[in-house]
């Protein structure tokens, strides 16, 4: 039985939408994973009650200490051990559960994940997140997602790597194209750490290195795989759920084949959070605006990911791709 | 009476579009503006005769240099004095025409209109294109739109400023809210350059900083002037493109009020180029994808920028805010 942590206190709507989201995500499981909320005791078994929940797929571990979205994150894993996000992993790392989900401070949660599951290679020193985002073919990853900022080019080159990996083991997309978010096609354009960048993957055999994509081409679907610093994926990624929000606001929903199509593909709350690469373990980060929706869609992601030993399938195929 | 000049070389789909552009854009000035076109003397005349015009609004200047998307911005000026894009700069600085429009390469047009037209103020150091771009509460000011790469913090201040000038006289905006582009609205977020331009801007009385704002909040009307480097606002703009066409693909027009707003607000062929900020005279960037509406719309904006005298206004402010 798959067993998934989930942070109490973690996320803007917290513990209300996450408890919610727990019931909802154990009510879809079909048996095939458990939750462990990690929070506040008295807090998380009132409000299961008030929901109404009496299942046993649901239990708690008490964890009282909230971390706040601004708390420095090695400070948190310090301090703040009895912590819903930092329990979370601990138990994992004890192999009481195979996978953390947390819609909370999320750099917390990826110096916890790292320094308490440990990486995949000592060489991959920064792990960014991936995420899925909807592209007008469907859906690409995106590399890194904001855990991360002021990246070198190695770097780059890593989450380069990691993108592709994530690609093929998740998507089941076979040797994934790879570009470089760019302000132009060619070579020679846009910062100097993307022309760096460019060069190294230029050069590699490890990827399926198609050159720079501008941000039209992104949404249109021109790569399986976009590498850009964390600040720019942040950028990215909170522009589509803006985009969403807006287009829903205008229109409405659209209750036609495609309308259900861009609802599918482009809610926010489907996408189920977004993956750290190349940890020794499945760390899953949900939005800090997640409802119970986007929290139960965290849930079944984490499980998928952890059923299909996505982070240690990422992990060998890094290894291989680094000593080859 | 207002004289535009036009490269008729610039754009992927140059020179039709340029010169269907130029006589859709002479029928719809209401006899407000001619247009001068610079471009191969045969190649204009042959078009405009095919496309039937025959009026005395658009003049030809021979000009027969094409200059590739990839040029050096420096070496175009000073090697192809006979392209288009330069020979429209340099009619302005003659005073015989009162602003370029060019959707050829936009570093070399940078390029040209800085070193031919000069910059208002000498402090102002690498100006910024400033573009208009749809949120949902209406529009805004985007600084720097792709004009300069690996900006430093005292560049982001000048940015923060000219967009704040540009926002209030072709706007229409008083004291515009300006904020930086940023991964997280706390002020130690995203990378070290921003955070360094926060500190500036927060003990700036020069400009009404509201703060950063995320990707999402941008497309919502979070801030009337979006500062960011000229490599995610090339991002921005072309997801903003994207966003449209992806819309256009999956819903067609939707003949709704609320439809038709969002396609007069988010059509980028409406949206006329960009301004080049802080130089002395009026330069449009185009976008090199712009067909012949682009264009029109282009000159239109052209007329008003330079009718509004919105170029000597925005010096002025700038010199005034500069020395204060």
């Amino acid at each position: 039985m798959i067993r998934i942590a989930l942070d109490a206190l973690g996320g803007d709507y917290a513990p209300d939408v996450v408890i919610d989201g727990a019931v909802r995500a154990v009510k879809a499981s079909e048996g095939k994973f458990q939750i462990v909320l990690c929070g506040p005791q008295d807090v998380c078994a009132e409000k299961l009650k008030d929901l109404g929940y009496e299942g046993d797929a649901i239990s708690i571990v008490d964890a009282p200490a909230p971390v706040a979205m601004d708390e420095h994150p090695v400070e948190v894993l310090r301090k703040k051990p009895n912590s819903g996000l930092v329990t979370c992993v601990a138990l994992q790392k004890k192999g009481l559960v195979q996978a953390s989900v947390s819609a909370g401070n999320s750099g917390a949660m990826m110096a916890s994940c790292l320094m308490l599951l440990g990486r995949t290679s000592e060489n991959f020193a920064r792990p960014p997140i991936g995420c899925i985002i909807p592209t007008a073919k469907g859906q690409m990853v995106m590399v890194d997602a904001g855990a991360n900022v002021d990246e070198k080019a190695v770097q780059l080159v890593d989450f380069a790597m990691a993108g592709s990996v994530f690609a093929e083991c998740y998507l089941g997309i076979e040797n994934p194209r790879v570009a470089l978010l760019n302000m132009g096609e060619e070579e020679h354009k846009g910062p100097a750490v993307l022309q760096e960048t460019y060069q190294l993957l230029k050069g590699s055999d490890k990827v399926n290195f198609i050159g720079n994509v501008e941000g039209r081409e992104v949404l249109l679907g021109g790569t399986d795989v976009l590498v850009c610093s964390g600040y720019t994926g942040n950028v990215v990624l909170k522009m589509i759920e803006g985009f969403y929000i807006l287009h829903n606001e205008l229109f409405g929903k659209i209750d036609t084949p495609a309308g259900r199509r861009f609802d599918e593909l482009w809610d926010y709350r489907n996408a189920g959070g977004a993956l750290l690469l190349g940890l020794n373990g499945t760390g899953l980060i949900a939005h800090g605006i997640s409802d119970a929706k986007a929290i139960e869609q965290a849930c079944l992601a984490a499980y998928r990911f952890a059923a299909n030993d996505t982070a240690k399938k990422i992990g060998e195929k890094l290894n291989g791709i680094k000593q080859a």
